[in-house]
């Protein structure tokens, strides 16, 4: 029923990412991403639902974005739309990465990249973004790993416990 | 660095989802899905990275498919591509779909979905499709969440240890 087509997408666990970008002119943008995914190895890929108002548009239309990986203590920070600041984006400092983009200092990674192809589906359009640069300030073999939530409704969100257990399917 | 590039992504939690569809001559098809995201809410939307050899594209060439979310004592049998045998798929039961795709009896949700678009870049490209029905047997709210893992490398995956605590951030 119409319900539980609303409602199944809610039992899909959501990571919270940053993105972020610079305009000729420093103009900082900063948004906050739900739904993204890999899509290829190589060229390395990334798509990303990204709501159609102005506002969350401009991100991408900079041409070069980064998708900043929040850890655990950040989630709170970026539950609220991310805000840019003067030099700061909801009051987390960042230094520009190599394409231009804002990396925030406490990100636990951060993904270069310059947008591919905009696929203008829906109420959000998919951003298709190619990876040209990427960072990681701890080792991430056996290091962090991202917070997921849940959305039992708008009000209630639940978070993964993150806690790496070895998988012995093998 | 050239390592990082391809590093950053194992921090991002997937899940794993089993895409199911038939053909019209009843052949049906099966295959493991790490690389998803929903896109939009209006239509329901969802993309995800599809492998681009000939088995996998035979699922979305059939025009529906059906995205079984996979609960954790699910994930070690579909770890390993799915193979669909002649009334089960990877040993599991299933049955047909109001849009005719396989529907795990085991999985914890299903989204039923038609192929909007499929974008071709990368070594796997990018099937659009729409949400058109969807199940879920247990209450959504408060109820099963999907288990994640990473990948430290091909032969060491982590399992997020599935445990839900309310968010305290509002």
């Amino acid at each position: 029923d119409a319900n539980t087509k609303k409602m199944a997408p809610r039992i899909m666990p959501h990571e919270i990412y940053v993105r972020t970008a610079k305009d000729s002119d420093s103009t900082v943008a900063a948004a906050t991403v739900n739904w993204m995914t890999q899509t290829s190895f190589e060229p390395p890929l990334v798509a990303m639902g990204v709501k159609t108002d102005p506002g969350a548009h401009d991100t991408h239309k900079m041409g070069n974005f980064a998708l900043n990986f929040l850890g655990k203590g950040q989630v709170c920070t970026f539950f609220n739309p991310a805000e840019a600041g003067k030099s700061t984006i909801s009051d987390e400092a960042y230094h520009d990465g190599s394409s231009g983009s804002p990396i925030l200092e406490n990100a636990i990674a951060c993904i270069e990249c310059s947008v591919s192809e905009i696929v203008a589906r829906g109420n959000h359009h998919i951003v298709i973004g190619e990876a040209v640069d990427a960072h990681a300030d701890a080792p991430i073999v056996g290091g962090p790993m991202m917070p997921s939530f849940t959305c039992a409704n708008s009000a209630t969100m639940y978070l993964t416990v993150v806690e790496k257990k070895k998988l012995n399917c093998f």
